[in-house]
């Protein structure tokens, strides 16, 4: 059964740009708070961190359905779009109270940073993803 | 005949993250910059400031085809790949010396930002838009 | 009886620079969280927006005592360190856990954005800042 | 003869908060973008890159003179106002357009990262530093 990743992101002040809210550049900021929360502190917290060590995020797309301002923190749902053997996708939702203010998707590749080479997901990687897997939405 | 909006870029130390390099979500900053001086300062100088009063983006996408680091200042080609009634995308590609490091798309959408509600493009914007329209790269 | 105004804010990921610690630019905008919350935020609860309508940060000093890393939130305490009629400072401990990480202080002026000139405090917002009034640590 | 180091930051117009001026934390960005072409970037060019491995910065303090806005790029003048064995004072003025809009000051601390312990500068160090010494202004 499919499991989504949940991470709660507070929104600072200084997130706002000119226009008064939070500017369209940082939502991938936000986003990215809940990727790490996933693949670096709860992998981690289950003995991977091989995600830590090597993944190059390769393409992101976002959608910005409305905009969020300073005050109560995003709500992030994340899961797993795609899972090959030499990339995954992670996709988001972003809630600001019950509205669904953005989505994105993130294509990262394991990579070894080390020697510099695109590598194949682990075993191990692999069977922590796999949990998240979900068809995108329509 | 078609022409690129040209923009050179400083790169700073600070868009570095942990790793070394530029932030992938820093990049959308480093569009936004030739964005703005496209839009905003370009623009103006040509009596027209509508767009700074009102463009919302509905969807941004970015490709990360090679790391930037700081040093030297980015050259980005922005164009127009797209032009609705009510709605228009500028792409982008992002030079780090000679090196395509990364392209990029956001899709724009004229907003009347004080009544919040979606426009149409106005003859002036469209006249200013025109000459940048290019297909996109296959 | 003096009160602190006590405020946890999370560490991003994104907050670390090439070093891999808090960027030192990143600590005022940490401190900046602390002072929004109090100054718009607690003092809106109260039903003053006289302070989020014109407050100009006319100086700053940090001391930096321990680098801080991307995990835990920390905590920030705020005070009132000075109160005059044109101007007054706020000062503010930061602690990583138990360790007090830096110290901080912002010299504050109301002031009129509307018409551009410094004002004076008026009652209300006296009366907000005084129960923080504090003598800052020798 | 004492010199100044002179180094231009183009503004961003993300450097811009809400309320349409350049936040007060982002300063201390810009003061680093000028001590950084300062410590790595022209210390390299004389071939001293132990800046670059090893300066804490202890201490900064900035004052706001002036607002500044997106724009025409800053002049920051940087100088050494303080130079002991074990630390030393960058200072800096941040003129837009003619206009003085900011001055600050960062306390250094040279500091071996790899081992954790603050260190004395070398003599290549303090050869580097000489020419920019200054007395602060009163």
């Amino acid at each position: 059964m499919t499991k989504r990743f949940l991470h709660s992101v507070a929104v600072r002040w200084s997130d706002m740009d000119a226009y008064g809210h939070v500017n369209n550049a940082r939502f991938l900021t936000l986003y990215e708070e809940a990727r790490v929360a996933m693949f670096f502190v709860a992998a981690r917290a289950q003995g991977l961190t091989s995600f830590e060590e090597g993944i190059v995020i390769a393409r992101q797309e976002i959608d910005y359905l409305r905009p969020v301002d300073y005050g109560d923190p995003v709500r992030i749902e994340s899961w797993i779009s795609e899972l090959r053997k030499g990339s995954f996708a992670v996709s988001y939702e972003l809630f600001d109270g019950d509205v669904l203010a953005s989505r994105a998707r993130s294509v990262c590749v394991p990579y070894n940073l080390a020697e510099g080479f695109a590598r194949r997901l682990t075993a191990e990687e692999h069977a922590f993803l796999e949990p998240y897997l979900e068809a995108a939405p329509a």
